[in-house]
């Protein structure tokens, strides 16, 4: 078989970087390679494993994964009350795109309510010509939209922003406020076109059934062309984390606007000026003033293969991979840099590339087994480009955190380490 | 606020089916709407529910469906064993186009193996140059790709082709052994080039470490081009019930080609002639003789709302939506007919639409409340056309069912009844 296998086509890398598709095939086999396969020794033909000589479970009405798999959500500390606060997807251990709905990340401001979806009413008010209730029933007969689109906390990613020095965790425990998942429901504008907004209606109020009454107040013009109430999440219902039976999704913006456990929609002439927009959410700036109403979260790429608490294998053949995104639109570019971000290299992207949705990306790399630095920076179509530390550092004061975007560098050591850096 | 909502674009839709959104907004209002949203009466500010007044649970690991939902798959009675039998997707409660790896279906000979995928090798071997064996941390290092397919079995729909009368069961109890996922993996044919198949290897022999040791024969040049060792499913490792550690995936083929938990591919001159593709998975034709490797699964479509066993909610507005999937490529269009098959009318397939994956079609409908008959027809890219039940029961024997895709009816009666039933 000498075909071309068309989605490894090493001749599209350069060649600074990945070698030739017969030399990578030579090093694998050379070096990683050897590492990888090894020559089969047994007969294989009478190669029988233990599962194949004893009948398997039954069937299951809902499955789970493998008691040999333990990716769990990271649970950080508890809050105020152990409902408050967050728990991160473990995306140094996924693949693909979707975030599997168990391990989507968690950001609670009082726990998750446990609503039942036959009592649970969604109001439209405030200026609209005629205030409307919806039962869940209700809201099944509207026409329904498919997406898939991220949502990230407006916290992500803030340990790097925070601590003087590097945290030294996984790629989850720094940037694991970000999952992905196809959304289905019903488009907020249809239903805000039903009750009628009055023309003084410029805002909207959206409001959580949550112990923590959590609301954000959205511009009218944005929630009615943009906004999703969503009430399926990759296939079925909304997981309870993340809003069950209804949320609202406002694609690419910062997590909290994506109220969850929705319950009423208030039209108002301005912002409510809520404690979760004005005490938390609010970027902090170095002359004493706080930037409100910061919507939509940038651009940002995290390499996930190799992390942060991995051990290398040595040197030879490796996958660079990782997960882009940006509020902002599709991502047009990853670039990886090896030399402390004097050259950079495009990763590839081999789709799909969904607008306001994590991408996924891929370099094939030959690692030395030297100390390197490793580095990935996203641009989005819209030419919003992932700033260094540093500048993103000078636009802000000292504590503040939220929307932190900025490249994360990946120290590989001769020792087969991987640490977090500030480059 | 009187802008377009783009994605309910109704003047799109032929006029006989759909009527203006204009016209839809005030039927809604009267119709079907008065029925969804009603006025609001409480004082909406105090509107509290009783999960504000509560703390909500604390996070979780790993999370699950609501305790309030109780949508699972269809266990079908257990043949010989209580893992030899298959469960059912239930498609009339999904959304989208992604299965929810807990509802994905599933199809066992012997049942679910209990694989530590620590200890577990797959081997490459027979008519190579050079026999390997890898464990499932050796695959880890190859680069991978991400597609999302469906998995259809071979014996999906077959109690439509089978039941001399049309069996009163959901969508899923007919049609539910389809399911649709975003797999990740490496490609085979990198593994067989490393391995080096010699000349005379033109088939390979895919084997299960299941206790019913299924395994199938498939010519090698397709396995080469297009097959992936899966080890990834929505972003999380493989489920045991789809093959955990790792399966073959050959993307629109015959759902047990896709082998699961995959130990082995021996190179082969010819077909092995398995048990699984002689004694099954063979089509009888009227001449006594059978059709054997039938890799490619043919188009379908399913209306999954409204489909059998629901209940209508009386005249007014509806949204048509099922699920559309071919494993000739891409889905080219779904239509609907409403007058037996007289005239059809193009559903809307909104995207994404990927090949050999499932897509899903909407259709805005007005039911004046009369008895009528809703049947939907795929056509695949390459221009393959969903058959009517008799076509394609005059191509086989009687006791036919593989690969059974012919068009699926609803009749939904005055009585608010959707019955299936063959036209």
């Amino acid at each position: 078989m000498k075909k071309q296998n068309p989605a490894f086509n090493l001749s599209r890398m350069t060649n600074k970087i990945a070698p030739s598709r017969r030399k990578f095939l030579k090093t694998a086999l050379a070096g990683a390679g050897a590492a990888a396969a090894v020559p089969l020794s047994a007969k294989a033909d009478d190669y029988i494993t233990p599962s194949m000589t004893t009948p398997g479970k039954a069937f299951t009405p809902y499955g789970m994964p493998s008691g040999h798999e333990d990716v769990k959500r990271l649970l950080r500390p508890p809050g105020i009350s152990p409902g408050t606060g967050g728990s991160l997807s473990p995306i140094e251990s996924l693949e693909g795109m979707i975030t599997p709905s168990g391990l989507h990340f968690e950001r609670h401001h009082n726990g998750v309510p446990d609503i039942d979806i036959k009592a649970h009413k969604f109001l439209i008010h405030g200026l609209v010509d005629k205030p409307l209730e919806f039962t869940i029933a209700a809201l099944d007969r509207y026409p329904r939209i498919s997406r898939m689109h991220f949502v990230e906390c407006g916290g992500n990613s803030a340990a790097n922003a925070g601590s003087p020095t590097p945290p030294q965790v996984t790629a989850g425990g720094i940037h694991g406020l970000i999952s992905c998942s196809e959304w289905t429901g019903v488009q907020l504008g249809m239903l805000l076109d039903e009750a009628g907004v009055k023309p003084e209606g410029k805002w909207i109020l959206a409001e959580s059934a949550d112990a923590a009454g959590m609301s954000r107040s959205i511009p009218l013009q944005e929630a009615h062309e943009q906004g999703i109430l969503v009430l399926y999440q990759n296939g079925e219902r909304l997981r309870p984390e993340q809003g069950y039976p209804l949320r609202l999704l406002m694609p690419g913006w910062e997590g909290n606007l994506n109220v969850k456990w929705l319950h009423r929609i208030k039209v108002t002439a301005s912002p409510t000026m809520t404690k979760d927009e004005t005490s938390k959410y609010t970027q902090s700036l170095k002359d004493g003033k706080a930037n409100q109403f910061n919507f939509i979260q940038p651009p940002k790429s995290v390499i996930t293969r190799p992390s942060g608490m991995m051990t290398m294998n040595g040197p030879g053949y490796y996958e660079i991979s990782g997960i882009t995104w940006s509020g902002h639109g599709k991502i047009a570019k990853v670039e990886i840099s090896f030399d402390g971000g004097s050259t950079w290299t495009a990763a590839e992207m081999p789709g799909p590339v969904f607008s306001k949705c994590v991408t996924r990306f891929r370099l094939p790399w030959e690692w030395d087994g030297k100390a390197v630095v490793v580095q990935s920076r996203a641009t989005d179509e819209k030419g919003n480009v992932q700033p260094t530390r540093a500048a993103w550092k000078d636009r802000f004061s000292p504590a503040q955190f939220y929307q932190y975007n900025a490249i994360q560098a990946w120290q590989i050591g001769a020792d087969n380490t991987v640490k977090n850096i500030y480059v």
